[in-house]
């Protein structure tokens, strides 16, 4: 839209919702810069509505369009699996509930079609909390249908809480061929706010569904504060890093795949050695275990907690030790209990960055003993994913060792590289 | 040590071990400025040896000493508790195991007198990953009669990776009263390697004990890569972040309290409000609960774990749910149960920085109406050792939930501060 005011001013954008306290004669208007300002009309001014203006549409990424898009040659599929991408205000509790489906939200973003024609359909409607293996298995044999198809990349609309895991998934379950990407995306601010990041991450992920040259699992999200770029990380590298800043998404102990300049339609790769798009037919390897669960040390109790969690009949146990992946001595006995009843026990850390390492303490070496899987430089979330796809496949402890311990999908790195770390707190 | 070679050059440091591999007729050398050097000894060479020459000596931080230093005047004691800091590698096994003392760590290194005569006794001697509470309380005893003796200051050399659990504990058992700082530190590589920062860092620990203007309990390690300063970390802020490096520890959602300078014995203020030394007397309020859990939400089933932990006697669960703080719907009948049992159920965040907020999103709601306690932007560490405190005083669960969001040791911060967070992965 565009208010027309007596004085000359131009101001030109998408009408945005306003707060029920301001004043009844402004109206919020999103900018192209991606500001959002309000400009009280008065008698002498002109509202000129063009286009889709109801309430609620997500902020549009360039200044309205004079003229219809072309829709681009590409074709891309939007999976809606739920999440704040999805979401709006309800206004009765003010709380945010998942609302918006995912054909409404590629039409409310009139842009992508400057990438790709677009289709949608909306595959749940959750928030990402409740995500379960179940719903990977479901999310992959919807993408796998839409690849046989011949659509040239697909996006999963996704909460953000859970996406890391729900990638890490993804990236073992076709790990085996991939002939295009396949990204996940999501928003920290619900699509009816002001500054909902949807419209810009959903633009950066249809750009590169439809022409980055890697075909490979990626979250797609904001790199930086601004809206210049987003980041395109591997699924199983990912890690959400903050509760509610944009930028939230970090590469845990690697490099992002690629950055991606939705405005000027650019993916700069950042890596060489990645999938490239078509050179592997599409092999899908769907199914997740689901009683697997996800514990760390603490200075007490971890001893019980993984008794109790063999006690119940979980089939497999990641760990977040310290450090170098150790747990307190008394809890190697709970790790020989595990492996008498055949569960596996693999170790990550809760550092976040760098790797465990079980052959530098005398404990280590201990655990080593007693059967545990350590996990090298892999996150906790592409931990627990892999150890359910593997459970899926086979519970015979040693197979499970020996496929836990092969890099699948780029998930572990045999050297770690330092540099890939540094301080994020205050100074 | 002196190296003086035929053709003038004189090398001129500490004798560090020597890896087998190198040329027999090597010796390294730990130059002042911290790096070492590999030094080949030929027949018209002289070495000259000075003081201390026993291999497994921790690296000297400063040129050696030609004239016995004049110990300053304050008095720092030491108190030891384990962990890497006092380990050497055992040539047997190949394994790192706890073995020096405390005093022998401080006869090691001489320049710790440059800020205050030495007092060491080894109060415990574990690896990082068998600290318990009760440990904690045996810790907070020692110091505090330390303290009561007149000391400046205190120094507990500790492991690693507990280390932001008993900084937690500490400053909470602190926190009524602190004359002088308490200050833990530890290193990542053992005092007998060459590349130790045991030195480093026991020195820039003493500097503070003896000399900064804090009265609180703070975490001193390395503040980056070289050998220039440390920082110093409020005990409630701080968390290891990597796995090895030496700048490992950072503050989370909140700016450290000082930089150390140990070379040329310096304290750098980062901030204006802490306790002042001798602005308080001591008052000690020591004891924890050790039946309290820390575990984390993961996409399956968190509610059995919370089960679980209730089915065994856990008297109080810290959960680390996903961006906001949330769980799965289906968990929300095991946080009612946890309330109807009367054991407190804590929320805290997996994404490490941000803040923990349950009015934003329909399962948050139901999540405080089921009686779950948000832990704002406090650590997990932080929040495990605040609950297992709170619950030695206290089970009854609206004092629980009345104390555990009073802010008592800067642990928690009203408003956030976004700027506090940068992106580390990559690029």
């Amino acid at each position: 839209m565009e208010v027309r005011r007596g004085d000359g001013s131009v101001f030109r954008g998408v009408l945005m919702p306003k707060h029920e306290t301001s004043h009844p004669d402004t109206v919020v208007i999103k900018l192209g810069n991606g500001y959002n300002i309000g400009v009280l009309v008065g008698e002498g001014d002109d509202i000129v509505v063009k286009g889709s203006l109801r309430p609620g549409t997500p902020g549009a990424l360039v200044p309205l369009l004079e003229e219809p898009l072309q829709p681009a040659e590409e074709r891309v599929y939007i999976i809606g699996a739920g999440g704040t991408i999805a979401s709006r205000v309800d206004y009765e509790t003010g709380a945010v509930k998942p609302y918006l489906d995912a054909s409404e939200l590629a039409t409310t973003i009139p842009e992508l079609q400057r990438y790709a024609s677009i289709e949608a359909e909306q595959l749940f409607s959750i928030l990402s909390e409740d995500m379960k293996p179940s719903m990977w298995e479901a999310i992959v044999d919807r993408a796998a249908r839409v690849l046989e198809a011949g659509y040239d990349g697909v996006v999963v609309a996704h909460g953000t809480d859970t996406m890391a895991f729900t990638a890490s998934a993804l990236s073992f379950a076709f790990h085996k061929g991939l002939p295009s990407p396949v990204i996940l995306t999501g928003s920290q601010r619900s699509s009816d706010r002001p500054s909902s990041d949807a419209a810009f991450n959903l633009t950066a992920s249809v750009l590169a569904a439809s022409r980055a040259p890697f075909a490979e699992v990626a979250v797609v999200m904001h790199g930086e504060t601004g809206d210049t770029y987003a980041l395109a990380h591997r699924g199983v590298r990912v890690k959400k890093m903050h509760s509610s800043r944009r930028d939230a998404f970090q590469s845990v102990n690697d490099k992002p795949l690629a950055r991606i300049y939705p405005f000027e339609g650019r993916v700069e790769m950042l890596r060489d050695d990645y999938r490239r798009r078509g050179e592997s037919g599409l092999e899908v390897d769907n199914g997740f275990e689901e009683r697997v669960a996800l514990v760390k040390h603490f200075p007490g109790l971890i001893s019980e907690v993984i008794d109790a969690l063999l006690d119940r009949g979980f089939k497999g146990i990641v760990v977040e030790g310290t450090g170098f992946g150790h747990v307190s001595s008394d809890a190697i006995k709970s790790i020989e209990r595990a492996r008498d009843q055949g569960v596996p026990i693999v170790i990550t850390t809760q550092t976040v960055f760098g790797r465990v390492n079980l052959n530098v303490y005398s404990t280590g070496r201990k655990m080593l003993a007693a059967g545990a899987i350590p996990a090298g430089d892999m996150t906790s979330e592409a931990a627990y994913a892999k150890l359910s796809w593997i459970l899926a496949r086979t519970r015979e402890l040693e197979v499970v060792r020996k496929m836990f311990q092969r890099n699948l999908a780029g998930e572990v790195s045999e050297r770690h590289i330092l540099r890939l770390y540094r301080h994020i707190g205050g100074v």
